[in-house]
């Protein structure tokens, strides 16, 4: 570099070119990280599938993340930049968001749009997964598709648009406040799960002839609890997108109040913590504890940005509890077959994240010009992602149903997916292919 | 951003904030990738069970995981700050650690506090996961607990408080160098495991009546090495959280001395060959060519920021030769049972790594005021460390052993903790749970 | 830090001070994330493997790494400095990677040449991984490391001083442009491994006496795939290190072109989606559908920086296409057996991905003074590509097939790697050590 004195303008130019390149970076591993998710995601899916299904289940589970890219690229990121005033598009702002568009491509004068593009597909790829496990051992795979894609690129960037955006709606207009995606990413996808649950009806032997559920039991539950502690890890970079890096100043949130790092440090890992504690306690047993962890950090995800940290712990212990005691009552009051507890871990955790920042309100770090964060915004703003969530999923899987379009046959189900979708075994050396009747008694066991 | 000429305060204003938020980002990583630490502990601990043991163990981790950050929270940070001295606490020093302290929770004018916190329970809860391999499959889980608190939470961070920390009293009075916590993480670990397993003694089985030590092999040896290989991913976070980022100087130690991280970067690589390739000339087999691998860095530790590469090569080959020998003469000369060879990895490495600064010193750059790298400093300072570890874990684990608290009786550990304590099957299609004579048969065999 | 007004020469030190430690940063999270991919490395290829050879492909694996970082130390970072003219060393450029350097070391004057050094180190031991899954299973261990450590620490680095260097001869000469390494890297391993596959031959069993290819199946597709995406993950460090970090200013490839991480990051994301969904359309199975995303991203890795993103999704879908067609005709025609399809998916996407940026040319930015992107260009520097990997990878493998020295002995082979090499069982409550008719009945079978 030269040694001749630089102005003051050149020293300007030279410190915020560092912020752009550092920002770049911070949103790279934040990506790189996201997609510890899905490897997460393959082992907690395909570990919580019964033998005979579990290269399906991984199938589904990677051909959703690779229709979501694309998708995203052509339409989801648009919606994202044109519907923050609810359903009526802002052309002019989402210019920059057509498939068209020189931002949308290699550009040497915009370092920002397509490392923002690849952390926001990672979030649309997120939802997806999370749907995913609800769905398993049953679903047709074009229609688990069709909805994936509705889901990662279209309904839930329509909630982050209104919920998670720094002119979106319910942020300008009701205070709604999500540091970490509750809303939009958790609670859509828990909802939608449950709508396409309703209609895609239990797995084959999930309950006996008179009600009572017969647990499923996945096929590797180590495989299935590494991978989650794997989405734990990726949920760093997770958060990480949740947070506007702004160079030379504060860091603010996606829509825009000032927060710290070192904030979400603290509360995600008394969050997680009081997760797992919370659901020892009510179950005893690793797939709770970890998904009582995920359900920890969601209900604390929305104030993980202003939390005192034993107070993140106590609604970390709190989503613990509930989580498992909600799919209890999904399943054996409602009969709904979630294979996972997407519902009960993403959804209803979501829910009472938002709730809960709602009671503990007081915060007043809410965007300039907007209401102060409130116990009626956060509540009427849950039930907007609520609905935002169940009725597309629900809807689109009721349709689906009714043209026989979204299950396969119960023979198919029966003698495995495997079998019938994927030209490969899974363990070829430990469970000999021709001998179907043990298999089968599983289902029945 | 604005165009009209920014004034110098302005613009030093722009870089050291740039700087600040970098460092939160560097720590926030490190925090993040120290995670799949837990991940790879997870793989590696259950894969080193036997399937009757295999959740059980995974749930031992993860609880310690969930209860040591709370604590850390409460107390753990509070030690660090407060015991440089020795045992006389510093309380002024300690009030930003209290509990109560706006440091203690989100503040826009305190970006550091809570992202040194998180890597610093990632170092806490590493201490806990290298003792939890140890006990498997025979300790108490609400013993395991409470030891493991004491550990993560209590002994461990008192050590890093003496020895890893600029104003520590190893450091200041007998230039203790240890970049890489080989001392108050490795041997404390250690150590402490060692002092347990004395008084836990062996598992069932584990030894004929003779004495002749009998191998009791986990039950996944491919998911054990995967799970040490994301340890030594995880390795990259917890070395950078070795290293104090200071923005527009160089880089220095934890404890003060300049570094750079090219420095760790060669060091680091080098060791964890040389430890491969000394554990796979002595074993042969990937167990301990993964733990040779750790054994080398550890070995290398305490100088990787000072190290001619070469040489810590050298030392990674000791540290991989020498701790599946020590393993074998804790096995078979003291019929110790350390399930996954704690003691040696982390115990005997550490101490290695300490002392072969001393031996290899005339390195310059310590602490201003302080003493020189010295065999005698190093070796006096090892010394305390060992039992810094090994006294709290034999006396706690004395006194439960005799009030018939610290294992599990043998009935239980005969059927398998899984049985015993989780209602949840690892492989439920695998293995019958009907049969247990098969499960049982395995502790004879 | 001081308040009073700082001058300009001292804020500029600031600032590029602050640059070089950031970008020190930046490459050490490459590292890690890299080491990642030997994580995923290590699962696939176990998983890849039969029972009885499960953990000695494990073996290979991390000993391949081990043998390489110390070479490539010692003589493999001075080989990317000296031979990027062709075969005449520049031995003043490449003083600085002589192992005695003090750049090659500790040096609180050189924050680079180790964290670089680090990066070129993942690269080159991830050459060795790719060349390793294709010869599981009946190569001698030796021999293997001898090979691995020619590729990983000499001709994929001699590819890269000629092809990836700011003055390599492919770059000054040709306008050879290869952003992600599909030459030096895929290319040269892809082709070294076909070269070695020729003079090893075949599995016993893989082809029946009549040359009918039989699929011999590992025993964990789960496994494999999730270490398949392990190795997405690390892509992203592994697309790091391909870029220059240079502090206030705009990134540059490794040969000196400006390029953003944004253009890196659509384009990455988009290659491997279509990557994923070219190979499911053909083959409906998730072994080639993860391999196909892996080829997918090595067929746009050449334009990376410059595709438009569609077309980068395109380019993925046909890397995803013709992988497993190329794979198959190398099988059933030329009744080769490349266990894992490593020729297919580094080899052949390597080639096709340096050969489509010559086609969709008309790119402006190449180095300054060398010619531009041309069809030709890239055509004949893919020609040198292949043959840098595939005559030392044939000529040496020749020779040690002469003498005996290749292959492990039939009946190690029959009875499993496992049994002769490795002094530990992989499973051993799943397969009864005893039952070797079990075990060998699937090479059979």
């Amino acid at each position: 570099m030269e040694q001749t004195a630089p102005t003051l303008a050149e020293l300007q130019t030279l410190i915020e070119m560092t912020g752009t390149i550092n920002m770049e970076v911070f949103y790279w591993w934040c990506t790189g990280l996201m997609v510890i998710i899905h490897a997460g995601f393959l082992a907690y899916e395909m570990g919580a599938s019964r033998l005979k299904n579990a290269l399906a289940s991984g199938v589904k589970n990677i051909l959703a993340f690779a229709f979501i890219v694309p998708t995203f690229f052509f339409f989801g990121w648009w919606i994202y930049l044109a519907m923050y005033n609810g359903f009526t598009p802002d052309f002019e702002a989402a210019v920059a968001g057509l498939p068209w568009s020189t931002s949308m491509g290699p550009n040497l004068t915009d370092n920002a749009t397509g490392i923002f593009w690849g952390a926001f597909v990672l979030f649309a790829a997120t939802t997806a997964s999370i749907f995913s496990g609800a769905v398993i051992e049953r679903i047709r795979m074009s229609s688990f598709l069709i909805l994936a894609i509705v889901l990662g690129s279209g309904v839930w960037i329509l909630g982050a648009s209104w919920g998670w955006h720094p002119d979106g709606w319910l942020t300008k207009e009701w205070g709604f406040h999500d540091f970490g995606a509750a809303g939009c990413v958790h609670m859509i996808a828990g909802f939608f799960a449950l709508g396409v649950t309703i209609n895609l009806g239990a797995r084959i032997g999930r309950f006996a002839p008179d009600g009572t559920p017969i647990l499923i039991k996945g096929h590797s539950m180590p495989m299935t609890i590494i991978g989650l502690m794997l989405i734990i890890v990726g949920f760093f970079g997770f958060l990480g997108g949740c947070i506007i890096y702004a160079g030379g100043a504060q860091w603010t949130t996606i829509f825009g109040t000032p927060v710290t790092l070192s904030a979400v440090s603290f509360n995600t890992l008394m969050a997680f913590s009081g997760g797992i504690i919370g659901a020892y306690f009510i179950t005893r047993q690793p797939f709770w504890m970890m998904s009582g962890g995920l359900a920890g950090i969601v209900s604390a995800a929305p104030g993980l940005d202003i939390y005192y940290p034993p107070l993140a712990f106590l609604l970390g212990i709190t989503g613990g509890v509930v989580a498992p005691l909600a799919d209890k009552i999904i399943t054996d009051k409602f009969k709904i077959d979630d294979a996972v507890g997407a519902f009960a871990v993403h959804g209803v955790s979501g829910m009472i994240g938002l709730i809960a920042l709602g009671i503990f309100s007081g915060f007043p770090n809410v965007v300039a010009g907007a209401p102060d964060i409130s116990f009626s915004g956060q509540l009427m703003s849950a039930g907007v992602m609520a609905l935002l969530g169940f009725v597309p999923g629900f809807g689109l899987s009721y349709v689906m149903a009714k043209v026989g379009f979204l299950r396969v046959p119960p023979k198919a189900e029966i003698a495995g997916l495997d079998l019938v979708e994927v030209p490969l075994e899974a363990y070829p050396e430990s469970v000999p292919a021709t001998e179907t009747p043990i298999r089968t008694s599983t289902v029945t066991a």
